[in-house]
């Protein structure tokens, strides 16, 4: 199977494509001398790997009968400060609020998705140093 | 320098974000139970390096007085069959139209933004198969 991305100059550095019929517009900051039209590309990467583990942990813990009052992924890169600028270090924090959620069952979600079902993670991985981290807030 | 990036779950499997001041959702196809309230995440993955890639190759085209009647980054990408489903081998293709289009100042570009200043692609060669293309359509 291939998944295809065409994306498409606009104008000055903005750049629009269609992703699953929604359109999607990258562009670089003023300071970089573009019009911010839409964000920076790179924070993508880890848009991608948020999404891709979110959603996976969201859909384990509905068939585990868990359904947190609100749940958040939040990841946290390390950027070098040498061309290419390039994440080296990323830590994914899985951030639930709820009353009595059952942490055996918040970590089996979240190392299935790890280990077993997300593509992002899994290519991430090798290129570079991963953390994980559950939080529970009430 | 840190980056970050925290998407927070809506409802069913949707999930939203703001990066640089922008609204992005990402969600679920209906056929995996979504509501396909934005695109899915993987591919934000090659939406980031189409647009990494593609903001350095028009900013340095720039700098060479060089401007196209259009410019599209397209990469395609091979997922494996199997979990987790994962992108393993990616082509890039860097497709100007333009009359008398220099190819060796496009080809500076492109390989200036590949083995100099695009941070995306240093981390995803790290972890898999990439090859390029340069396409002039007239």
């Amino acid at each position: 199977m291939k998944h295809i991305v065409d994306l498409s100059w606009q104008q000055n550095m903005a750049f629009e494509t269609e992703m699953d019929g929604h359109k999607v517009t990258i562009d670089a900051s003023p300071e970089s001398g573009g019009d911010d039209l839409g964000p920076r590309p790179k924070k993508f990467m880890l848009t991608a790997l948020a999404g891709c583990t979110g959603i996976d942990v969201i859909m384990i813990l509905k068939k585990m009968k868990v359904v947190p009052e609100s749940f958040n992924v939040i990841v946290e890169a390390d950027v070098t400060e040498e061309h290419p600028k390039k994440y080296y270090q990323l830590k994914v924090v899985y951030q639930f609020k709820g009353k009595d959620l059952p942490m055996d069952k918040l970590e089996k979600a979240v190392k299935l998705s790890e280990e077993k079902y997300c593509g992002v993670s899994a290519v991430y991985r090798k290129a570079m140093d991963m953390k994980t981290e559950i939080r529970i807030i009430e």
